[in-house]
């Protein structure tokens, strides 16, 4: 048994640095990359993609909204015209800097408020799958199995990987409990560890009143950005390997 | 006989507009698109790569420094390995807008402060040519005939294209006459036009002295973002042609 | 009788320009000055404040959201902290530029999105009013005459300055026909000038149907950035002239 | 005995953060805010002048270049007449920030590439002078005691504050070792403290070789922006009391 661990990794910028990049590529077996317009630029671009290259962790582009001040978590009112535009110049300077660096873009995972709104709205969804597959129709795109993206990216003709996030409760339809809301965010690493485990191993999202949701799993998301981040994925993959499950690249 | 003319294009930048695009893509056979960091942003890109596929005229990724307020005219004292990252990055955002707009990247040639650094270092004319190389060794890269980059770029295995300004008068060893000194700027389109056949009639630059310099001749640049720059260009291209020269994209 | 006619000005960036300054300064009583976040940058604040005290043009400061490349007509949800915030940071840039120039600021007029959300929202409005406030109490601020942002400012102890706009048509509840509907912008400069002049000798805003909304009319704005908006100024100024209106600074 | 114990702080942008800002301001008597270009935005503006005021900090005014890439260390070579207006913009936003928190800018400090400019080029050091004289001519400047700088503020008739760093070793002519020769950056904490101590007590710079220079020392520098910024902080702070020297805000 085998499954995907992936974490959002070089949301720094110039002399600023969020995510311990080093520490997580050791960790992780997929990196999600900001591609410069909500973070990110092309020296630590170069950085995480050579490094993820050494370590044989598969690398996949993190667009997100050209919002470096809000960190792409605005939800600025693009139109879907825009975002695909968007996501489209950032996949190609993601693959840009992969060929320099000798890695490749393996997988798109939208970033933030993008990727809310994606998971929300069938329109943004659709948006982001036409420039992916403008741009490499070979490239899945990362997303929760039971919301508005996974269906659009199948309905384009592109692969959808069903992810679930280590540190969040979900709510009985299989959608994250929003932040704010009580018990939203799950800030134990050893609980985190332990529901990726029984949601693994039971092939369901397990939503907040215990209630298994069947669903296919390609990989768990670990945050980076967190104050405990690198030890809530360490035991998360330690976990997962007690438990004879491999973590590996699923693209 | 033929050659390409070429010019920047899509140097605006959201509401900001500076080049006539669309009357410009009908007079050149090869359009020179600013990939984001000096200017243009993905929306112009596309439009101007579909534009640009429907009348059959060539894109090549105009590199910049991420220098918006200055347009890239700044001399910014970056690394050459850092000016490796900020041309792999840009040619592979424009690579991503050529696919999304249904065309593709035909060539390289570096902007403003980039370009004119490129022309005198022997360093940053390879650092140029190396990020080109990673990303698309295939892309010829447009430099004057007598510079530091086109040697840069013939030794480091790529193919450079041999470029001669319409408007820019040449010094006795075959630069271009720095700008604010007389004559160094030619603002007569006529005069522009005239001297233009002259030199590709004569395969050479014709310096400031009448002294003819072989060279090869791959392209001529008019520029694009100067008060008569569609009147100058379609003088050019009318010239041209009158001569019995075809206007024809080199790549 | 007088009236005040202000113009958005200064909306260039770099080598970018939107709107003819030097001509537009000789036509209004009030220059409304981009604040380097939607547009302007020190260079083009400078060279309008000073051309500015030389022709006896008042100048106000012009916030808008840090979005140069939607130019401040993009929404973005700003909580209204976020929003006194934006506003401090640039009236206070521009008072420094102002006083590096030689001249003052005398006013402040929202801009783009932000401006319509304080037409639209009071909570909005009523930040704006404290950014204002803290800054320089004495300023005064534009604002439409029948909308939340008038009221918020006079809630706030400042003083409103009630505007109407030359080149577009109002509702019946004396508010802006939204552009896209039919007939919402005039374009024609003879009809805008004559409707300036209506609405001014009637001491009222005139609505579609021609129903006069009484209201008092401290500025007409025309704007700066359309094809034709030096020839509508001149117009609208010529005919308030003529019927012995004087266009003279309200601040 | 009194000296004034400065450090940059506010170095943050939108959801990076690079200094404890609220650790420093427990330690130190003049804060250098950065004012949005090179780092810093409104919010964080906010927040250090509210802090700093209700902890009794003096804060100046911390302008660099619009690098916020480069964290305004790259030398862009602008004109002295653009950094006379980046200067005054930056005072200016500084000043409408300070009002808005109910604090005030007591005095100016340029960051980075543009202090290591201005303390080598007395063109540089005069431009910013004219910019802070024409937005506020009482405002004291932060200088080098023996650079071009607080030469060039002296001739524009504003007070230079002379300021010995902590952190840094002296050549034999008062200016500081270049960051990358041997022994140029003084990391121990405790060495740090010392040597402050021995330099206010001589009222002299300690050159390398252990040469006294004479110099009036109106502040200490502690930077914020390292490994143990904190620490070293304290000490330098606990030893000059130990001393008897009080830390008191020179402005």
């Amino acid at each position: 048994m085998q499954v995907d661990l992936n974490s959002d990794l070089g949301e720094g910028f110039g002399a600023y640095a969020i995510t311990d990049d080093a520490a997580l590529l050791d960790i992780v077996s997929s990196a999600n990359l900001a591609c410069g317009l909500h973070a990110g630029d092309p020296e630590i671009m170069a950085r995480v993609f050579a490094l993820a290259k050494a370590k044989g962790v598969s690398v996949g582009a993190h667009p997100g909204f050209p919002d470096l001040w809000g960190f792409g978590r605005r939800r600025i009112p693009f139109t879907t015209g825009e975002i695909e535009r968007l996501v489209a110049y950032q996949v190609g300077a993601a693959q840009g800097m992969a060929a320099y660096a000798g890695h490749r873009v393996s997988y798109v995972k939208a970033h933030g408020a993008l990727s809310n709104m994606a998971e929300e709205s069938a329109e943004v969804a659709a948006a982001i799958a036409r420039a992916v597959k403008a741009v490499d129709a070979r490239l899945p795109i990362l997303a929760g199995p039971l919301g508005a993206q996974a269906q659009a990216t199948r309905a384009a003709g592109l692969t959808p990987i069903a992810e679930i996030f280590a540190d969040r409760a979900y709510t009985e339809a299989g959608l994250l409990v929003p932040r704010g809301q009580p018990g939203a965010v799950i800030t134990d690493p050893d609980e985190a560890a332990a529901r990726v485990v029984a949601m693994v191993k039971a092939g369901a999202i397990i939503t907040a009143s215990g209630t298994p949701l069947p669903t296919e799993i390609g990989s768990i998301c670990v945050h980076g950005d967190s104050a405990h981040a690198v030890e809530t994925a360490r035991r998360v993959r330690a976990r997962l390997e007690d438990e004879g499950i491999s973590i590996v690249p699923f693209a």
